[in-house]
């Protein structure tokens, strides 16, 4: 087994001491990366990509090149997992994703099956895979997966939605229909993570891009339910270590006590909320990872280097942060930008952790 | 002076005792009546139909024709101020709306100026003027306008903006400019309000759609602190009435105590937020209102009765909350169901003000 050369990722994950705060960017194997650009030509469309092992692997790794970044990210889609359920996922440019066959009726529904992940998913396993020997132990990989409400409005709405109409029709007037389609989707997004694990991913993260939409009620139920229900069947132990699961709720600032309770290790935290009061809420009991605004890259290297500086502050002093965006970086940001914040954070960080730097 | 015979909306915003719940709806005019459809046709264009003070009477009493409303909201748009600033407003169908030149330089800032409310807005307060007289008393009049923060992303994007990319950078990197422009923006608007209530508004509201995308830093110090000075400056007192002054700031539900601190006389709360939660954070400062998803529209008018109830008990026994939705009406909802939430808060609630019902 290759020795892992970098495990502040995970250590922080876990709250043991590092040395420096740890720091990644989601959706860093990105369209602002030119690099990313060039494979994503040569690939075709997106989900040529994404079901391309060799491609997505050198996606993955292409920001580890240019930034000492301290995990990677398998390069993927959150829709992989309703696609494999026979849905017929298609992209339209401009226009995002589309499913060919939405779930609209009971019928709809039970016909759903959890997809074979070794072969309606193995071309993620094999990614995954691929990765891990490429990366060589730089750094750890994080595999992922959406949150079955979050998959739910996709699967219903047919695509992409503002208002979830449709699904949240199904929520209101047919609770039990919607509650069947969530456990379905719930025991695939199980098994998905759980295969992933099992290939090579050293830490999971359960993006719930649209729970809050929902409300407070809503959102336990139909929401985190089912996400702690997925933490519940994880394999939370791989190659003689943990495997630190991250829960992010996008809009969920008002929730992490309740998140915070699901069994996850870490819970991703957006801009909207101050990281002081949510260590304060919630530090002892998990991890936190955040939570600078995406739109903080489009400003100077020397603002970004503040605005790292007072998120750092906010934080505080100890282990227990792994510094990343609130959301996606945006497409348009300049490389540059997000060099000088790994580099602004790797450097700040040291004197929160009982080093000397700054 | 024509007599109000139903205060019963004023009267909650000032925590006085009511008979019932009152209730009306963000967007109540709107789409989703065929005769706001009709009026619109006939108009031309959307800022036609807002620029036509008859047209916009129209559409205003229309869903009160319909529905025993406690509130009419002044047809227009938050848009008609930096319009009259100059920038130039413009709708195209399905995109939203544009400005023909719009703010990002100094020289663009500087340039800038207060409009003249009786000429350059002049159709609004003529609207207002009219649709004083036309409602006869029925319910008040709530006159409205957006937030600086909001206004200003759409001054600087040149319309509507999912990352506010330029307006944030504009934020991060030069905040005395952003700042030297929400400050005549709120100038404006605060001038904008008063002549509402000098052409009869008895009520008014600010809109802060996009302050919910900021950090609480950023929001408190380039959102909630210009919708501050905007209170300060208002007339809070018109024939021999308090005009009372609700704050929204849309996804703003982790903040409601320093919202709660501006001067204002209520909240309005998205369905995020419980109200049980918020009546107990600033309940007895301000009044709320709130706070059903727009999304429970689109169930069944059974499931609408039963939401309007646990709304209802969840803020519970007393004056001090207008029921309304979280957001606008959506444009596709049948008004038969927007009906049976009416007529389900007026019945459902009277138990909680001393009264039989339910």
């Amino acid at each position: 087994m290759i020795q892992l050369k970098n495990d502040t990722f995970l250590r922080a994950l876990q709250r043991q001491p590092v040395d420096y705060t740890p720091i990644w960017m989601m959706r860093q194997a990105g369209r602002y990366l030119p690099e990313y650009r060039a494979s994503r030509a040569r690939a075709g469309s997106f989900m040529d990509l994404c079901m391309n092992p060799e491609l997505a692997c050198e996606v993955t790794l292409q920001p580890l090149e240019r930034f000492p970044l301290d995990a990677a990210i398998l390069f993927s889609d959150i829709l992989t997992v309703p696609d494999a359920m026979g849905l017929g996922l298609y992209f339209t440019e401009g226009e995002g994703p589309h499913f060919e066959r939405p779930v609209r009726t009971r019928e709809d529904v039970r016909r759903l099956g959890v997809p074979d992940m070794a072969t309606d998913l193995g071309y993620v396993m094999d990614a995954v895979s691929l990765i891990r020997r490429e990366l060589d132990g730089r750094a750890p990989l994080i595999g992922f997966a959406g949150s079955p409400w979050t998959l739910a409005t996709y699967m219903v709405e047919g695509g992409g939605s503002k208002a979830f109409a449709r699904s949240k029709a199904m929520m209101f007037d047919q609770p039990d229909l919607m509650h069947e389609l969530l456990a379905v989707v719930a025991e695939a997004v199980t098994q998905y993570l759980n295969a992933q694990v099992a290939s090579g991913a050293q830490a999971l993260m359960i993006f719930d891009t649209w729970g809050g939409s929902l409300t407070p009620r809503d959102y336990r139920d139909f929401s985190l339910a089912y996400m702690a229900r997925i933490v519940a069947g994880l394999t939370r132990e791989a190659e003689g270590r943990k495997v630190p699961v991250i829960l992010f709720t996008k809009g969920g600032g008002q929730w992490l006590e309740a998140m915070a309770a699901s069994g996850c290790d870490a819970l991703g935290i957006d801009w909207t909320t101050d990281l002081a009061d949510a260590r304060q809420r919630v530090g002892s009991r998990v991890a936190l990872q955040g939570n600078m605004d995406p739109c903080l890259l489009y400003a100077s290297p020397d603002r970004i280097r503040a605005e790292a500086a007072a998120i750092l502050a906010s934080y505080g002093p100890g282990t227990g942060h792994v510094f990343n965006l609130g959301h996606g970086i945006h497409p348009d940001v300049e490389p540059d930008h997000a060099a000088a914040l790994v580099e602004a954070v790797h450097e700040l960080s040291r004197p929160y952790h009982g080093g000397v730097g700054g």
